[in-house]
């Protein structure tokens, strides 16, 4: 029986942030979505999928899977969690959890999946044998694109599914390399390189692309994570960058985004464009010159007119191609990569 | 009983770079050092220790504690070294280990140290609770001081260690911040930041500078970890330079060192120092900006005429003061923080 997703919103599925995950499955294997839930939009419907109140109410729509849809920061479980999770396996669903707190090594719920013949999938629980960078990723014959950005939580991920899904409609063998527990679900393999020891996170990495290359890539597209002067993540954004030895980014930014958000201790002001560029390339390793070839413009929160000036102000501060790929369609950038690539 | 320490460096204690945590705690801890267990060289003394060739003969010298005293990379076990370890719990020592692989994981060695009474301490074990950077840290009320280098294993902790030596010598209220295995080794106390998990890096940074001056310190010597372009590593340092948000760095470097070593896939050339200054500045959170105060040379290779041209070659460079701090004393170094503190 192929997967469908219950996604588990629980007070968040309005959240453009902290629904994530749920975000990212809904866009990209939105045909094996069976609901959402999240009781204080219960009877809503959310992008064409119905919100219920509970696990019960889910049940006539017959999901398979529950997925934890949510990414709070330091990925904890709020504790009413737990509750649901327990209702999710008394039901007979398998539970794929992209958070830092691991289901499986809750014995009570590790009990009760056994009892019902269930699956705990911790989809951030790092994968053994991982260790340091050994050099390997710069034998790896393919083109490597890292997405690279202004702040966390501003369509890295989607600008990378982007590309490769138009990568793919032109022919060319293209991989998305998924890097975080988003990407992990909705690609179904890949590594959340900030849940490794972070002695690891290059070695993680690193090992990504080796895989990406063997699944037959000869374009990876490396989904980014963070921003390299974020106060609380840019460990694993350079990390994730040195390992995965890009050979070229596309910087990601939120047209409008002046400041990191979420972070404690600010403001954090987020450098001009120009600016970040000069930063990113200056940073990739001597062994391995990483080159910014365009930029990645979210303007959700424009409207069109204003987001074809941000678009053509990109382009004018950094001297590069830029655009929404969401909004615009892919191409534009994918010229940019090919270009730059040959 | 105070500790007296078994170093175990079963045939590494003459090689400088992997023997890091045994020459860390012979150099700063050396009177609680009972002997070195290196059955390559038995018989011999290092630096006025005893080297022996078993636990057996260790025991006249009445060691409390065998610490593992290598630093292999990605901090695996050599497989042999098991049979030692049983052997030291056989004999009633305490061990500690700084490796990756944790020794109270492993059921049979568990077990035998409960039979003996014995503990086994994993110095890298990361504390309960750690999770990401609140921002905190930006409220500590001290003068924080991160070591940052050119590559690993050139000197960053002993740097650190040797400042902290002469500010309290001076009076000051300093204390140094161990962030690695042979550091909490030397102090009692810190947390490996290479060892927590990724997206966890800046916030052990930031609770150990929160520690620092629990613990009285108004200027605090954070130990450094790796290098900005090490292709292993920069994870790691990037992470605990932003979690530590210090005021000053101190830029280490080994004179005549032009590549980094140990890292597979390479030449991995080393920027020029001005360069490097200017890139550990720029890396700074705007937020925090930090300025290198001044350069540490470690110069152990050349004769003295040479070390003194390093160091004024070096200051020469980049305009800043530089000095080696263990062959010529650490004032200098400290007039420069404490000038560029004020």
């Amino acid at each position: 029986m192929s997967t469908r997703y219950l996604l588990l919103a629980e007070g968040f599925s309005g959240d453009p942030h902290y629904g994530k995950t749920m975000r990212g499955v809904l866009r990209y294997r939105r045909d094996d979505v069976a609901a959402i839930l999240d009781s204080t939009r219960a009877g809503e419907i959310e992008e064409g999928v119905a919100v219920v109140g509970s696990v019960e109410d889910a049940l006539p729509l017959e999901p398979t899977t529950a997925l934890v849809g949510v990414a709070t920061q330091g990925g904890r479980f709020p504790p009413e969690w737990i509750d649901l999770l327990r209702s999710c396996v008394e039901h007979g669903l398998d539970v794929e959890n992209g958070l830092h707190v691991f289901l499986a090594d809750d014995p009570e719920l590790r009990a009760l999946a056994e009892e019902r013949g269930v699956e705990l999938r911790d989809l951030r629980r790092p994968p053994a044998g991982i260790s340091t960078a050994t050099g390997e990723n710069l034998s790896v014959d393919a083109t490597i694109v890292l997405t690279v950005g202004s702040d966390c939580a501003i369509g890295k991920m989607t600008v990378s599914l982007e590309l490769d899904l138009e990568a793919r409609r032109r022919g060319l063998r293209s991989v998305f390399v998924p890097t975080g527990q988003t990407g992990i679900a909705i690609a179904g393999w890949g590594i959340a390189v900030d849940a490794v020891v972070s002695d690891f996170v290059a070695g993680a990495a690193e090992r990504l692309v080796v895989e990406g290359r063997d699944r037959g890539g000869e374009l990876l597209w490396v989904e980014g994570q963070g921003s390299l002067l974020h106060p609380v993540y840019s460990g694993v954004t350079l990390g994730l960058y040195h390992g995965s030895v890009p050979h070229l980014l596309v910087l990601c930014h939120e047209a409008g985004r002046t400041e990191i958000e979420g972070a404690g201790g600010g403001p954090h002001p987020i450098p001009p464009l120009g600016e970040l560029v000069e930063l990113h390339e200056r940073l990739s390793l001597p062994v391995r010159p990483a080159k910014v070839a365009a930029v990645a413009l979210n303007t959700r929160w424009l409207d069109e007119d204003a987001a074809r000036a941000a678009v053509a102000a990109a382009e004018e501060e950094t001297g590069l191609p830029a655009d929404d790929p969401v909004r615009f369609g892919a191409a534009r950038l994918v010229d940019a990569v090919v270009a730059a690539a040959s």
